[in-house]
């Protein structure tokens, strides 16, 4: 099968639009601002080599939908930058896209664009395309001293555990929350940012951790993908998640933790 | 250098805005459609080994431009997935994004995320987001039969060659050409897909050549980045292009040359 014939098979695959063109075009409504995010999923970095293909589809659309869920909007459609060994059947690539386009059903979010290539490994971008009220994207940036500090989920995960992005929480916090971000890198690294860039200090009371996970995984492991967020003082925390500390101010991005000065020391990919 | 010092020092380059949250935020105008196009750039694949950081940034961003250009649009912003060697210097980094940046600069078009990671060789991945007139996008799809076939420039470009994005003729194009392509796979390829997607057959004529190529380079090569357009029956081709054949009724891509059905040749990474 050529690339010609490949990108046939695609585009009659359900979930997928407008492929076929040297752009796609995306018609945002008035009332809406445009959210953008782009995350790469490379073998043996992101994930081992035995990882199934619909598995690495879908954990590829996963990873850019969980950005779009802390920035309180909805996934709208994606473009995917794929490459792929020459020892790769065409079915593993239509499986690839078969996983993808599963999870792009389910959240409403429509293939309509990409590119393929062949490389030594398999090496993939997604970048999502999301739409939120107009001036309502939720960001890192509004958290005050006095807020409360909130989580969904429990945290330390394992780090090849399916990824469910947070869109429902995402939207609801969407007006409500001051400042959101998700966890990719580990608690205390995204933590630390998200209080640099609201230029506050976190306390850390309690963590909820996942069931035979260690403290140390949920405070500096990587793979998360929850929502953390403030909340203005008496405001209750949505159900299934959990208040786990306070903002305070400080040192820009200072995190404490059982009276000491947690380090953010979470997946960083430049260290 | 760790991510967080290296982002930072991204953050306070010229051309560059709002990086620091989970999703870039854009604002649309109400009466404008937005384009999506993302293009890989993979060392030893795209590029030789051997080429400049600066020169690669600016081929990355150059590649995607071609197609915004093509579909009669005007970038807007961009994000940036970018796996470098660990081998490989924070120097290196900053000067290919100074290269990305310089050609940003020039053309409008402001980095707004991105996403950064380690791997074996360079490989990069840019998703540019334009903007075009509601619904005057160009598309492969508007030839037909009596329309004048037309390209920029001339063809036959060695692989290494600079990319000058043909945003300028693009606009214009904008509203007056029935169908656009950009050439990035060669031209027997890109015509035949053009044909395809307007269900239509084209008698290419007369190719112009650059310098020291071969006739056989023009037909085939794929690093033109030029644009191949058509036009209504008395349209005159704007400056600096040329008429090179006739759109005709026929079996949908097929291309004649010289009296003979040419084959789509051009670069296909699946082949």
């Amino acid at each position: 099968m050529n690339e010609l014939e490949l990108v046939e098979r695609l585009r009659r695959m359900k979930g997928v639009s407008g492929i076929g063109d040297d752009c796609a075009v995306f018609h945002p409504k008035a009332t809406e601002d445009v959210l953008l995010k782009t995350d790469q999923l490379i073998e043996s970095v992101h994930f081992p080599k035995t990882m199934r293909a619909e598995t690495i589809g879908e954990r590829a659309l996963a990873r850019p939908l969980s950005d779009i869920a802390a920035a309180g909007g909805d996934p709208r459609c994606c473009l995917v930058a794929l490459a792929v060994p020459r020892t790769k059947s065409e079915q593993w690539i239509l499986s690839f896209f078969r996983g993808l386009l599963s999870l792009g059903m389910k959240t409403g979010t429509v293939l309509v664009g990409g590119d393929l290539a062949h490389d030594d490994k398999v090496h993939c971008s997604v970048m999502v395309v999301g739409a939120v009220k107009r001036g309502k994207a939720l960001t890192r940036a509004g958290a005050r001293p006095g807020d409360q500090l909130c989580v969904s989920g429990r945290l330390g995960k394992p780090w090849t555990q399916r990824i469910e992005p947070r869109l429902a929480l995402g939207r609801k916090l969407s007006g409500k929350a001051t400042a959101c971000i998700d966890l990719s890198d580990g608690l205390s690294l995204d933590l630390h940012r998200l209080c640099k860039e609201s230029r506050v200090a976190a306390k850390l009371e309690n963590i909820p951790i996942v069931r035979g996970a260690t403290l140390e995984r949920a405070l500096h492991g990587g793979e998360d993908y929850e929502l953390l967020f403030t909340l203005p003082p008496r405001v209750k925390p949505p159900a299934g998640t959990t208040r786990i500390g306070t903002i305070v101010s400080g040192t820009a991005g200072a995190v404490w933790f059982a009276g000491k000065k947690l380090p953010p020391r979470g997946y960083d990919h430049f260290e």
